[in-house]
C-alpha cells in the first residue's frame, strides 16, 4: 500500500517568506509550486525546484489567480479562456525553470479559490483542464475527488489523482468545512494522523455528524504555512509509514 | 539578398491597447512578444502568436523588467541571478502558449532597459544568455551589433543575430543616439527606408556627424507602437523589396 | 432644471493610453477620476486633475479593484473590512494630488464590479460609505437609484447622488440590463440625447419591455472609453441644453 | 537631552509579515510605515497605525519604489516628476488611513533605494521635499546628516530632521558603508548601544577606519526586520535611557 503526501511550496515573494519549505521537504513525495502569481517569484521558484529535487520530491506546478494582496484565496470571476491562459502561463514558467534544473514536472495543482471553484464550475474546470492538457497530456491533474475538475481532467484525457486532506473537517456531502467555522481545522496531530491512516487504508473519513464517507484518495495535502506545520507533517509521514503504507510520488519513483 | 524585418508586439495589456499589431504584422518577418512583465498578458499573448502563426511570421520572446506602470523602460538594478531567472520564467511562459498554438519560438530580444543595459554590462549580459540557452540553445539571442549581449550570447554557444534600427539616429560610435535628444527617432519615411537598404545591402549606417558605421546585421527593428507605424513598415517592406532584397526570419522558412 | 455629466476620466496607465479625456472633458461637469488600482497612476492621476481643473469640472474619487489586468471589471470577493481601507487608500491618494493642484474632491463614485457588487450586497455597500465618510463627511457618492449603496451611504449621513445611463439599457425592475446581451449599450446618439432628457426632465426611463421606469436622477453619467465618446458626450450636453436643462456639478458651482 | 528612535514599520503584505511591529513599537518613538508600494497594503497600514497609537509612537510616511518584489531596494530609474507624484500619492493614502485612526503624520522618511538615491542625487531629492511641503508643509523629512535630501527638504522650507544608524559601520566620509561589505552591520548590542550613546550625547561616530566623524542627529534608526530585532531595539532605549537621554519623538509630545 502506498499513498502521496503533497504540500504546497515555494510560495515565499521576495524579503517575504512564508513556510518552511526546507524543513517540511524532507517528509513529502510531491511539492506543488507556486508559479508567481498568488505567491512565488521566479527565484523561489528554482530554490523550490531545487529543494524538491535533492529530496528526491516530485515537483508540480501549483497555479493560482493573480492576487498576491490575497494570497490567491479570494474568489475572481474570469472567464474560462483568461482561466486557460493564466493556467497555461504558470505552468510554462514553472517548467522552464524547473527543466534549467533538471526536473520535469509531475502534476498540476490549482491554488486557493481557484481550487474550489474549479470543484464546483465545469466550465472552469474544463479551462484548467484543456491548459493542462496543452501543455502535456502526461501531467496528473489533482483535485477533490467526484468534483467538476476531475470530471473535467478525465474528459481531456487527464490522468487525475484525488486528493485527501488529512487535517480539514468533512461535510457529510465530502464538501470540506468552510475555513470560517469552529474546528474545520484539525490541530491535534493524533487525530490528523489517524484520519489519514483511515483514509489511505480504508477510503474513508469521517464527517462533522459523525458519519463515514468514501474517500479514495491517491494522494493527500498536508499545510505549510501553518505552525508546526514541520512536526505535523513529520509526524504524519511516520504515522503513515507506521501503518504499513509506503509514502511516494504518485507517478511513482522516477527512472 | 535578405534580412529579417522585427517588431515588438503584443504589448496590449487587459483593457489597454498599444500598437497596431494586425497591421503590422502583414509586413514583418519575426514578432517580439512580450511576456507579461512589461507589458502583455496571456491572452494577449495567445493572440498575438495566433496573428503571427497566421501571418507566417516568426515568434521570439521579448522578456522585460516587471515595470508595467514604466512600459519596463526604466533602468532596474537586479542581481545578474535576478535577471536569469526572470528571462527564464517570462520564455517558458510564452513557449508554452506558444506551442498550444502549434508554434516554436524562434528567437529572444530583451526589451527596453534591460536590452540596453544588456548591451553595456557583462555580468547582465551573461545572465540573459545563460537563461535563453538553458531554455532551448537553438534559440536566436537579438542585440546590438559588437554588444556585450552578443558576446554573452557568443559565449554560450547562442547563434546571435544582430539588430540595426532603421528609423534611429547613431553616433559616431556606433551606439544609439538617446531617445531624448532631438533627431534621435527618425520620421520620415524615405530616409528610413533609404538606410535600412543601406544597412542591408551595404552593412553601413550614417552617424550624426555624417561619418559612415559599419553595420552588418541580419535583422532591421521596426517600432509598432508608433503613429504610423504600419505605413511605414509597410515602406520600409516595400523599399527593401524594391530595392531586390527579400523579407525573412532570421532563421528561415520553417520546414 | 438642471442635471450633472459625469464620465469615468484618468484610467490610462504608463505607457497606456484609454479614453479621450481632454476632449470630454468640455462637454462634461464631473469626473471620477481612477485611484491606480483599477487603472490611472500618480502621473495620470494630477495629469487628469489639473484637466478637470482647467475645464471647471468637479473632480471625484472612482477607486476599484486591485485588477489592473481586469480594469476592475472582474468580481473579487473581499471581506468588507479589506474594501473600506482599500477605498479609502484610494480616495487618500487622490486628494492628495487633487490638493496638490488646489482641488478638492467633490464625490466618490466606486468603479465596476466594486460598482455593481456594492448595488446589490449592503456589507459591501456599507465598507465602501464608511470610508467614504471617515476621510470627508462632505463629499456625495454616487450609486444607481435605489441600490443598497445608496441606503448605505444615507445611513453613513452621506450625501448621495442617485445616477443614470443613458446610453445602456434598463430591465423592467430598474436594473442595468447585462453587458453580455444585446443591446445593452445604446450607440444611437439621438437615442441617448432622447432617453437623458427624458430621465432629466420628467424621471422617466423605458426598459426593455417598452415599460416606464421612474429614475429620479441627479447625475447621467457618459462613458469615455468607447470609440465616438467625444462626439456621443458633447451631443448629450448640447441636447440637454437645447432642452433647457442646465450641465453642473452635483455639489453645484464652486465659489 | 533627548532623541527620537525610529523603525520602519507595516512592511507585511497580505498574508506575508515581515518584522515584529507590536513588540518593537514598545521601544520607539517614530514609526515610518510603508505606503503599499514597496511593502505594505491598506489593512496592514491600519492596523499599524492603529499600533502606533496604542503606544504612543508619532506616525510617519514611508515612501518606497513601486517594487514589491524587490522591497523596494532595487535602483530604479524615474524621471523627477514621477517620483514627486508617487511619493505624494504614498503619503496621501497613509495619510488618509491615518486620519480614520486620529492619527496625523508627523513625518516622511523615503525607503531603500530611493533613501539612497536621495541622499545624492538633488533633482530626486527636490521631487520628494516638492511632495512633501504640498501635502503639509508641517511634516518632517527624515534623511542622511549633510545629503541631498536635507539640502533639498530645508529649501522647501521643510523642517529636517538628520538621521543615525546604531547598528551600520560609517566609512571615513560620513557615507555608511554598503551592506555588500563585512561589518556593514553591527550586530553586537553592546556595540549599538554604545555607538548611539555617542551619536546621541557628543554627535559623534567611529568610522572603519577608526577615525571620528560627526554626526548630529535628531533620530536613530533601528531595523526591525532583522532576527533579534525586538531584543536590540529595546536594549538601545534602555542603553540611551540608563545613559540619561530621554527618548521623544522629533516633534515632541502631541498634545
Amino acid at each position: 500500500m502506498r499513498i502521496d503526501l503533497n504540500c504546497d511550496m515555494g510560495e515565499s515573494f521576495g524579503a517575504y517568506t512564508i513556510g518552511a519549505d526546507a524543513e517540511v521537504m524532507a517528509s513529502i513525495s510531491s511539492a506543488n509550486v507556486a508559479c508567481g502569481y498568488h505567491g512565488g517569484d521566479p527565484a523561489v521558484m528554482r530554490r523550490t525546484v531545487r529543494l524538491a529535487r535533492e529530496a528526491g520530491v516530485a515537483v508540480g506546478a501549483h497555479p493560482g489567480f493573480q492576487d498576491l494582496a490575497g494570497f490567491g484565496r479570494r474568489e475572481m470571476r474570469l472567464a474560462p479562456q483568461e482561466i486557460e491562459d493564466m493556467v497555461l502561463y504558470q505552468i510554462g514558467a514553472l517548467a522552464a525553470i524547473a527543466q534549467s534544473e533538471g526536473v520535469r514536472l509531475q502534476h498540476v495543482k490549482a491554488h486557493g479559490a481557484l481550487y474550489n471553484m474549479a470543484a464546483r464550475d465545469r466550465a472552469l474546470a474544463d479551462a484548467i483542464a484543456r491548459a493542462v492538457a496543452a501543455f502535456d497530456p502526461s501531467l496528473i491533474l489533482f483535485g477533490l475527488p467526484g468534483s467538476e475538475l476531475m470530471r473535467a481532467g478525465a474528459a481531456c484525457g487527464l490522468r487525475v489523482a484525488s486528493e485527501g486532506f488529512a487535517d480539514r473537517a468533512y461535510e457529510p456531502d465530502g464538501s470540506l468545512t468552510p475555513r470560517s467555522r469552529a474546528g474545520a481545522v484539525i490541530h491535534d496531530a493524533e487525530a490528523v494522523v489517524r484520519r489519514a491512516v483511515r483514509m489511505a487504508v480504508d477510503g474513508i473519513v469521517a464527517a462533522t455528524d459523525g458519519s463515514e464517507i468514501s474517500m479514495h484518495v491517491e494522494t493527500i495535502c498536508t499545510h505549510g504555512d501553518t505552525p508546526g506545520a514541520q512536526a505535523l507533517t513529520r509526524a504524519l509521514r511516520a504515522g503513515l509509514e507506521r501503518a504499513g503504507i509506503a509514502i511516494a510520488a504518485v507517478a511513482g519513483p522516477r527512472p
